[in-house]
């Protein structure tokens, strides 16, 4: 389906023009009464298309549908509140492999205080799909979104890329706390997690805050994945910029340096996203996204 | 799957444990700071199971999938606020029938001040799955759960029930302003919204308030579509009583009659739910519940 890319735009833009906050961004917010602001999304998880029964723990499967929500929160500072679940189970799946799945979702849930409040079950002809909403609190912190970049701003990742699909993309920790502990110590202008790969995550951050990005290869984190992954025509880099579901926080902030962060480049005035190699600066070549299947 | 109820109850028992609140009722609560209350809760259409996509239109579907979930914020008495959306769509779906069965949703959430504000689009393998998660308002209301009925209540319903399999099950209205007029002018002990049938659903709301019921026959309002359907051993009777996907409210109340509703029955001390007929009062039989398909 080609058009799905076309189809995601044309939703956002009608929200845009509904007036939704934070159209585009990891989740939408809604004030409650002036007072406390809300973090409201959701995500769901494919079977054969972000996970593989064939070699998935259930209890895996459910704790990464639970993470990505998670993650998400953590894109907006936001501390997990709680969650709704809907399963639609295959028919004959029977209630121990259900139950490992929930385990799975309630167990990533709980480390991060989010209990699953409701949702529903069925069973059907079709493959397992599994949604999770989630709500997250700001909790006095103001929502740090995906648009507010700027120029001299130092562009900082949480941890190192790569490789994910081997089965990092499975068994992640979603960084809410690093989240938290950011947004109390420094001014943080931009965040986002990294799902689709830094080079797409960067370029939707450049793409929110009008602004570009010159990365500097030397200083990009590969993760030890890359090393085990099977032999291709793509280096190690290329892995580390293109890779999708590192669920690592990219962000910026005007700070120098940042404990616990690495800083990886800087945002620019001009568009367009750069990366600095031994070959000089040149302009970072696209590459299609490896879905972590 | 014959375990599904079984999972749906440890699920339940799960939540019990772990403190959530109104587990099992039409959406759990959330307070935002002591402050304000939330509504929160997740439901799911599934293809072959809650449409058929040879006989709906797809703009119904969009609308049946937001408004099953306006329907449970209305069993609460909750203003809806927001939705998020997650569309599993068929691979080759085209994004014609993807936009009409958005613009379902955002129609069905419109009518009642309820945007879409975030949520996910895939496509993959399997059939059309639509999950929605609904966060409503209290807005100044006690949330009205499914438990609070008192022996000596009457039992009303806000409209005509049966035959919903025809057609209405994708076109019905979610009752929120009704249920937000109901528990302003009345004290409204229990209610819940019309989803697996009148007998079904009142077992639920006697079983959570540990009572009993009993029904009047000839004033159980009988809906025009159960003279449509097509012919079977079932009586009318039997189709208001044990048809499903109505939608409309079921609730107990102590006030002797209530305008915008019929009054049907009593609460009861005694377990159990009873039906008078010509022939006496005897225990309601029990029957499988049709599903609108």
């Amino acid at each position: 389906m080609p058009a799905e890319f076309d189809f995601v735009d044309w939703i956002l833009a009608r929200q845009r023009a509904a007036g939704v906050p934070l159209v585009g961004d990891d989740l939408a917010t809604l004030n409650a009464a002036g007072e406390q602001t809300f973090a409201i999304g959701a995500d769901q998880l494919l079977e054969g298309v972000h996970f593989d029964l064939a070699t998935a723990d259930l209890f895996d499967v459910g704790r990464k549908a639970m993470n990505r929500n998670l993650s998400d929160c953590a894109a907006l500072a936001a501390l997990p509140a709680a969650a709704v679940v809907t399963l639609a189970l295959p028919r004959g799946f029977g209630i121990e492999k259900a139950q490992r799945l929930y385990e799975g979702l309630e167990a990533a849930g709980a480390a991060f205080d989010c209990p699953i409040v409701g949702g529903d079950t069925g069973s059907w002809s079709g493959p397992l799909a599994i949604s999770v909403a989630i709500i997250g609190r700001m909790a006095g912190v103001a929502p740090v979104t995906r648009a507010g970049a700027r120029p001299g701003d130092g562009i900082f990742v949480t941890g190192p890329l790569g490789g994910s699909i081997i089965g990092r993309h499975l068994t992640f920790s979603p960084r809410v706390r690093e989240a938290r502990a950011l947004v109390a110590r420094h001014v943080i202008t931009s965040m986002i997690d990294l799902s689709d790969g830094l080079s797409r995550d960067l370029a939707h951050v450049c793409q929110l805050g009008n602004v570009g990005a010159r990365l500097d290869a030397e200083h990009i984190p590969i993760h030890a994945d890359v090393a085990r992954l099977s032999a291709s025509d793509w280096t190690a880099l290329d892995h580390a910029l293109h890779d999708g579901e590192d669920y690592e926080l990219l962000f910026s902030s005007p700070a120098a340096t940042i404990d616990g962060a690495l800083r990886i480049g800087v945002i620019t005035t001009t568009h367009g996203i750069n990366i600095k190699t031994d070959a000089g600066v040149l302009p970072l070549p696209h590459r299609g996204w490896q879905h972590a299947l």
